[in-house]
This record gives structure tokens, C-alpha cells and sequence, in this order.
């Protein structure tokens, strides 16, 4: 057991290894990369036959050395043809964005959908907004490498063990999704499913490299409830049980407002928008518009709101000590600088 | 800069998979663990020579095998010969232990040494015991692979920056200790300075493997202040500038008492052991003896302490999910059980 998972590590952070090397030295050849790598020659061209079987890795056209006998082939990687799709079911929309592995947004599209929909209706405006997503990129030009959805919950694996904000329980969302789309143009291209705040917090980290790249990383999501998602080492925190960065269920007040979970004075509980819409008396809605306005109940309640977010940070920057703490979520339009570095 | 860095991460990923898999598979040979991890065998032999000479493994008798040919020597964990010193330095006491890689304690010695002692009292304290536990070993017998030392505060390469309780700042401790220790027996030692909280943490992870194994592993230290050490991904969590798990600084009473951070209701200061001692206005010896004879007053604000450390350990769960956690500390001794899984 423990040796298979070695070898599995071992393959992982050698074709990790393998793309960092190509994409931060373009053109270096196979040759190249074993010295580089120490791996041997055989194993360095199976990988990059996968990874050029994937779309990761594309051969450059070889350039005349001078030299004599057969040329290396340059390898680089294959940016701009490989595109990942995204998306969002959540409590309000169902959302999806196309990014190419470049960095550029291909498309962007969302649903509104209404609280508790049922799975089967959600799911199905998810499935008609791909197969729309699918229809706006050229054919043959773009390789998706794979669908990673967000959900406000909990996550085991491929399935949406529990979400509160969506009234979900055990719902076998990647098998849904799997059997959704292979009757469509994606077939069955790779399903993620990811807690919306780990999908966030990857999200903060898959284009940044170098200088700009922080660990550990914690993203906030401040929606109807509150979400995060945190790197450590370059790797989602999961946990035992895919329950880390539940941070919405942080106790601030011992004796605060009571919490859909039972206890009291939980975050969410305290200054989610859904609390902080019913201590106000009004929808989520209202609340936007009254900040708008600057009703002052509505900005005394959300200078309350500030401080406990402000005591929610300090607790978690004493367990992580984050390099980087990036806020997000709807919430974020009640202020004014959604990121803090 | 990146190519360095991966091929360093490389490097030691391979020796750790090698030292893993000889570890799992005792007798193992070179050409085996080529084969096993895909290296070159002139790269393994490289690196199996390193691990020989730094005393990790060892070549075991070569058996007959009934073939023909030069016999594959077989490699093993070289386990009993390596030992380990450990130290803690700390309000009230200094102690060393001696371990063997393979689990055994050798030797253990600690000294009384008052609060706030001087560094070079202090250090010349620990100087004393550290030969002494030279003395006690065989010479020649064991090898030493370096020296541990756990602090209570913040430590940054090899220097301890803050410790307010031993009331120490900006301290280049390792440069102190290695110039105390080139004059002595352990000559040019490896030494590591580490919060005692991050010590303690490895330790728990250090010799247990396979289904005994834990990850994330939270340790908490509950002394006269609180330390803690984070395990994720097998690796400390440190953060950005060291200061991850200084979770004595969750605030859980916004409007509790004044901590000596500035901020009011911090963990340690509503049940760290100084502050416990100081709201019933008695030492911290005199707790203990309290506790024992059940001193009323002192029962109830241990009830009240217990139901603290339960706030804590539930928000710590909430970011970390950890599948265990370890209470260790002098304040065990308040109750009954050390471990809870």
C-alpha cells in the first residue's frame, strides 16, 4: 500500500516537475530534461508522450544547431489550445466561465436560479450553459482538459456529502454530471467536484508563478454563507474528512445569534449575508440596496459586521500565519476593496 | 531559481521515497529500487551511497540466492546506531532526551531553571546536559544526527525572535548554541531551533507509519501559555514568517480578559496555566495542589477552562479538519487523559 502510494507521488511530482521545467525554459528537448531531472530517458519520454497526449505539453519545430546527428526536439507547452471549464451551482446562479491555460477568459455565462431549486433542475441548466460554453469555442481548436464545479458544501470525493445553503444532502453530483455529459460534445471529459472556496482558492493560485505566488493562501468567500478554501504547500488543505475551511462555523460569540448548526455565534452566523439581511429585517437584496444608500441601521450593522470579520481573520492568521488572505464573495460589493494582500 | 528549487524537492522527494521504500521492504537492493522508482541506477546508487554515509541505511549480509551472477547487496533501515538529541528549553526547566531512530529512549536529564532566566545561563545549562548525554553513550557506537531544540515563541531559520515567556527577544540562539557545541564532543552538529510546538508536533509523527499514521495532525501544548504544532501533507506547517499555530492568540471572549498580545480573551489568557493560577490568585504549583485536594473555587474554574478548551479545538477543527489531535503540556495533569483521538 505504502509503496504504491510512493510511486503515485513520485509519478505526480515528476510530471509536475517535468511541465515546471518546459514552461519556465521553453524548448528544452528530452534529452535536456532527463540530465535535468535525473530520471532516465525511457521514463522522461513516457511522461511527455502522456503529457503531449493530454495537451499539456506540445514539440516545438526543430531548429537547424549546426551540430551533426539527429536534432532534439524542442518542447513548450501548449497554452493557448488547452481550455478549462469552470463553474458555479450555488444558492442564487449557476455560472461558467471557459479559461485557456494562458490565463484568457473564453466565455462567461450565468443562471439565475432560485434558492432551493431541486438537484435535477440546477443540474440541468449547468449542462445546457457547457454545452453553450462547448458551442462558442472553435472546433478542433481548443482541447478541454476537464469541468471543475464549485458547490457551497462539503465534498467526499465526487460526491456533495452535505450543502445547507442548496438544501442538498447526499447527492451524487459527479456521477450526475458524468451521465449528463456524455450524451453531449464533452463526453467524458474529467469532472472536479470541488467546495466552492477550494475551487476560489485554487483559482487565486493556478495562474500565479514566482514572485507573485503566495503560501499558504487563504481565500474567504463572504456570500449568503461563508466559505474557504486554503493552500498549504502548493496543495489544497482537505483535511481528514474534506472538512477544513469550514471557517463559516468559527465560534466569535459564545453567546451570539444561534447558528443553523446549532451552536451560537458562529461567523455565518454573526455576518453572513443571510444574518445580516434578517437582523435587518429585509432580503439580501434590500441589504445591497440599503447599503447603497448608506440607511444608517444598515451601516451601523455592517461596521459590526466589519469587526467581526476583522476578529475572524485575526483567529485564522494565528493557525495559518497566510502569506496571502484574498476576500471574495458577493459581500464583497458591500465594500470597497475586495483584496488584501 | 525554480529549476534549483525543483530539482532540490526532486532530490529529496527521491531519497525520501528511497529511504521509504527500503524502510517498508527491508533487503531491497539498488537495482530493485531503480526498477521501484523509475530512477537511473547510477543516480540511486548516487544517492543510496549519501543515505550509507549519513547513516540512514545500511548494507545488510549478501545472502545466496542460487543464481549466477554478483549478488544484489541488500539495504536496510539503519535504525538502532542513529540517534537523535532533543532538547526543550523553557520557562522553568531545560531537558535533553537521547532517541534512536528506532524508538528507543537512551537518555533522559532535566535541570530547574527559573523563569526568566539570562540566554547564557540558560544555554550554559543546556551545554551541561547535552554532555552528559554524550557521556552516556557508547562511543563509537552511535551516530549522531543532530540536535532538536524546542522554544516557546516564534523562531525564524535558526533564530528565535520572540519568547515572551522566557522573556527573550532576537536571540541568535543557533549561532550560540553551534559556537558552544564546536568546543565540545558533538563537534559540528546539526542543530535545529524549533517553536516547542512544532517540535512536539513532528514528534508525534516521527515514528509512526502506515494505519497508526495521522495527517493533518494538530498538537497543542497547554503549559503556562499555549503552543501548537500543525502536521499537513507530512510536512510542519510553518506560514509565512513562522507564526502558524500560535493558536494560544484565538481570541474566544472578545470581552474577556486582557491577554499580554494587547488583545482581550486570547486563549491563553483565559486558560493558559499563568493566567488559571492568577485568577484564583494562587501560584501555579499551588493550582496543582488545588486541583488535587478539588479546591471548589479551583474546580469550577477548571470546568469553566475545560469548556474554553473545547471552543478552541472546535474552531480549530473548523480550518484544519485534523484526523488527530494531541494535548500535551503540564496542564495534562489537571486531568486525566493526554490523547484524545
Amino acid at each position: 500500500m505504502a509503496i504504491t502510494g510512493d510511486q503515485r507521488l513520485l509519478k505526480r511530482i515528476n510530471r509536475m516537475a517535468l511541465v515546471r521545467l518546459v514552461r519556465s525554459r521553453p524548448g528544452l528537448s528530452r534529452a535536456d530534461l532527463a540530465q535535468e531531472t535525473g530520471l532516465t530517458k525511457s521514463t522522461v519520454s513516457l511522461l511527455i508522450q502522456e503529457l503531449i497526449e493530454e495537451g499539456w505539453l506540445r514539440e516545438n519545430e526543430i531548429q537547424a544547431t549546426g551540430n551533426i546527428g539527429r536534432r532534439p526536439t524542442p518542447l513548450c507547452l501548449n497554452g493557448h489550445r488547452l481550455v478549462v471549464l469552470g463553474a458555479e451551482l450555488n444558492a442564487d446562479i449557476v455560472r461558467v466561465v471557459v479559461m485557456s491555460l494562458a490565463g484568457e477568459q473564453l466565455f462567461e455565462q450565468q443562471l439565475d436560479s432560485p434558492g432551493e431549486a431541486p438537484v435535477e433542475q440546477k443540474v440541468r441548466g449547468l449542462l445546457d450553459l457547457l454545452a453553450e460554453a462547448v458551442a462558442s469555442l472553435a472546433p478542433g481548436q481548443r482541447n478541454v482538459l476537464g469541468l471543475e464545479v464549485g458547490v457551497p458544501g462539503q465534498v467526499l470525493d465526487d460526491d456533495l456529502v452535505d450543502a445547507p445553503l442548496l438544501g442538498w444532502h447526499e447527492v451524487a453530483l459527479g456521477k450526475l454530471l458524468r451521465s449528463g455529459l456524455a450524451r453531449g460534445p464533452l463526453g467524458n471529459v474529467p469532472v472536479y467536484i470541488l467546495n466552492n472556496g477550494d475551487a476560489a482558492a485554487l483559482g487565486e493560485t493556478e495562474f500565479i508563478s514566482g514572485e507573485e505566488a503566495a503560501d499558504p493562501l487563504l481565500y474567504i468567500g463572504l456570500d449568503q454563507g461563508i466559505s474557504a478554501g486554503v493552500i498549504v504547500g502548493g496543495r489544497l488543505l482537505h483535511g481528514r474528512r474534506s472538512f477544513a475551511g469550514e471557517v463559516g462555523h468559527i465560534q466569535l460569540l459564545p453567546e451570539g445569534p444561534r447558528c443553523r448548526c446549532g451552536r451560537r455565534g458562529c461567523a455565518e452566523s454573526c455576518f453572513g449575508l443571510e444574518a445580516l439581511a434578517a437582523s435587518l429585517g429585509c432580503s439580501m437584496q434590500e441589504l445591497f440596496a440599503r447599503a447603497q444608500t448608506e440607511d444608517p441601521a444598515c451601516m451601523k450593522q455592517l461596521s459590526v459586521a466589519g469587526k467581526q470579520l476583522g476578529m475572524l481573520l485575526h483567529n485564522l492568521w494565528t493557525v495559518l500565519d497566510p502569506a496571502r488572505i484574498v476576500l471574495g464573495g458577493t459581500a464583497c460589493r458591500l465594500g470597497e476593496s475586495p483584496r488584501v494582500s
